[in-house]
């Protein structure tokens, strides 16, 4: 956690550096209105932005003292309906980054403090804005790279995530306080709890958990992409079918001025999942790659992928060497052997061809044929076939580990419960349970957690 | 000027492209209330937008018809009363690349057409919320990487210049009228209008229009920055200078994430003017460029600055070397000679090396020692040391340019004036003068005029 007080009106840069049409400065705090006032005039006759409704936009100049800075916006939001539930004040300016700096630079002589990174949301979680995982959300969202990422992050900020977990809560908390209620009552030896029916809601609890955590194993696709490898011999059509994957893409990607082309060609959505393919242009090029794989540098790229294409011409390559190649493949790396130019072979050459692995998947790139078998393929192989991306998916390894704690936990109740062991030591193992929930929402936290969470934002967040 | 409608409702990304905490993207059109009310969704219960005041906040979620796409908030402007003049909506967003596509994509798939650059600037001056020049200040204001730039730049915003060019314009369209009311009566052979006070007047106007023009020499450096390279033989303390102008203004600079230093340190104000200083590594280390300043590539570097620095060692300079080095400059590019290490050396060396010149500076580099001298010297050379940067100042090559061409219209009227020139031909030249104003505010314009002051914005604005 920042050394710094939450006390202090704070100032940031919140759109993305660099000149633009317009940039937005943030700043948050008991002083930020006040002192937007001090600085600002109204264009159109006088005008005093603290006694302005919350939610409401002003134009008019930002001044040094003696002269204007810049003409801007100034939107007002007034404690606790804001985003960090302080008063806070959003200046649009003109975007050159020089008056960005003016503004900022004015605001910080004048006894306002640079944020630190993720400050702004620190604030929102301090105030009670938002919990812990809906932070996360906020960082996830400014990161997400396509629809599943996105969908799942909003949905966490929504507060999907913290509804589950205290749904899970409620049930362990029912049952916690029946085993306590007990403890109140160890001389009596009563048994409040049908021991029975407490295995069973900690089995079922423990189920619940753990399909939460199950769901880690999608999240990191989800979040991060899909690295994504195609590999072959010379002209097997491994740019074609880049290409061919791209061009149906590229047509619903809206072009926006500094999208470099060079970018956006390495990074395919299939059904809002993102692929990012790696440049393998040495790959390409090299002659003997394939046989070669198990030392050539190709196989370092090879496996930092979460997934590779090998891709042979289906109608010139010889079945020896195509028998040799895919037996040289690193299996334990996911992938699909694809049969590109399946427009030019015969039927008799596909059925030998299948003799070799069943499941080659024919193509063609050029003709476009069959590429949404392929996509479908792709994922299927990471089993993101039928994710829901509506439901909870675990993406941040903060939850997962905690979410792993609390089942460690229960099991230990449920084994404790199957033992008969007395109400004091499953207690134990229940407020663990309870602890471990508590941290990935916030309720249960520690300076730590809080300095790991908000170090992974932007400024100005 | 764009082949497009007017009457389209447009979308662009305002802010810079890339990812950052927030992004903001503007909508403008008769369309862009209502399509982003039907696609917007509250955070707090119904809300219409159609039915909110003008420069209201709004937050909820902006959904494609079946899920949302982001929490966002939402900035509803009403016509009149916005950037444009039309309806005019601002969607904040959180900043993911992705998230921005998303938001545009949606609104493009149901009917906004992405706006062309400069687009929504271009609606501002068709709608008469401001004049042509005033729209090319928001471009300058854009820019602007220094104080003086900026200055400039809003004062003309704020129609300071517009303001002066009308006071001329009266004047010159009072005089017109007198001329023009003289043919009407050409018959009678009466003069309105005493010859010698119209001489009088229009001969004020020129040196009015003149110094307008004159201005301009400094618009570039304003505008612009001031290319300078220092240069001498190794150990002079070139990068000591360097260091000791950066490190007083780096004090003063906010850091912003995303700030290369690389390219902070190539850059510095002196009283609120650009320097650039252009990489000249290469120079620094090649022990003989200044006799080979003729045909070495370091020429080519000193031939784009707008002035440069020959820096020495006064201490340990063999006289001879430096009168020979002083010789060799190229002395058509404005420069300072400059004797560094001054606290070692003796006065008598001292007068020595003023004899070879008397303008040389002496500092010390190392001892921050008559560094504002130096400053100082660096406006002086380029006149910029005594400009008022709150008077009017040519910026604009289309403005000197059309302020050159009323130059030479008044000129004839001056010399018909002399000549006894009739009425009938003096308004001719007089309305060519007004033409030519006129082509400044945009009150005289031609699509061409449009078209190339629009392709200097950027998309967003």
């Amino acid at each position: 956690m920042n050394p710094y007080s939450t006390q202090d009106t704070i100032i940031a840069l919140s759109t993305p550096y660099g000149m633009g049409a317009i940039a937005m400065i943030r700043m948050s705090g008991s002083e930020s209105i006040a002192l937007t006032n001090r600085f600002f005039e109204s264009k159109f006759g006088k005008k005093d932005l603290t006694q302005m409704d919350s939610h409401t936009v002003h134009l008019g100049y930002i001044h040094d003292g003696n002269q204007p800075i810049d003409e801007v916006l100034v939107s007002i939001f007034k404690n606790p309906n804001s985003y960090t539930g302080e008063d806070l004040v959003e200046i649009s300016c003109h975007g050159s980054t020089y008056i960005q700096h003016s503004i900022i630079q004015h605001f910080v002589a004048n006894g306002v403090r640079p944020a630190e990174a993720g400050e702004f949301t620190m604030r929102a979680f301090l105030n009670g804005k938002m919990d812990l995982s809906q932070t996360e959300a906020v960082a996830d969202l400014i990161h997400a790279q396509s629809e599943a990422a996105k969908n799942v992050a909003l949905k966490q900020l929504k507060g999907g995530f913290s509804n589950e977990l205290s749904e899970v809560k409620k049930q362990l908390i029912h049952f916690a306080s029946l085993i306590e209620l007990e403890l109140d009552f160890a001389e009596e030896d009563v048994e409040f709890a049908d021991r029975k029916q407490l295995e069973n809601l900690v089995q079922k609890t423990i189920v619940h958990v753990e399909q939460l955590a199950q769901s880690f194993k999608w999240g990191n696709a989800i979040k991060n992409g899909i690295n994504t490898t195609i590999v072959g011999r010379p002209n097997a059509g491994k740019s074609t079918l880049l290409n061919t994957l791209l061009n149906e893409e590229r047509a619903i990607v809206t072009e926006i001025a500094g999208t470099t082309r060079d970018t956006l060609e390495e990074t395919i959505h299939i059904k809002g999942f993102l692929f990012r393919f790696i440049d393998t242009a040495g790959l390409r090029e090299t002659e003997d790659i394939v046989e070669k794989i198990g030392v050539a540098k190709a196989l370092e790229k090879l496996h930092q992928s979460d997934l590779f294409i090998y891709l042979f011409d289906s109608n010139v390559t010889n079945l020896d060497v195509l028998s040799d190649d895919i037996q040289n493949l690193p299996t334990h790396i996911p992938h699909l052997i694809v049969g590109n130019k399946s427009d030019l072979i015969s039927l008799e050459k596909k059925s030998e061809i299948t003799l070799i692995d069943k499941e080659i998947i024919f193509i063609s790139a050029q003709l476009k044929e069959d590429i949404e078998i392929l996509k479908d393929a792709l994922l299927e192989k990471l089993a993101l076939h039928n994710i829901d991306t509506s439901a909870t998916i675990i993406t941040n390894a903060r939850h997962y580990d905690a979410l792993i704690q609390v089942k460690v936990s229960l099991v230990e109740v449920l084994s404790g419960l199957k033992e008969g062991m007395s109400g004091d030591l499953l207690s134990i193992d229940l407020r663990q349970a309870l602890y471990h929930l508590g941290s990935i929402t916030g309720e249960i936290t520690s300076d730590d957690i809080l300095g790991n969470v908000f170090a992974n934002f932007c400024i100005g967040k």
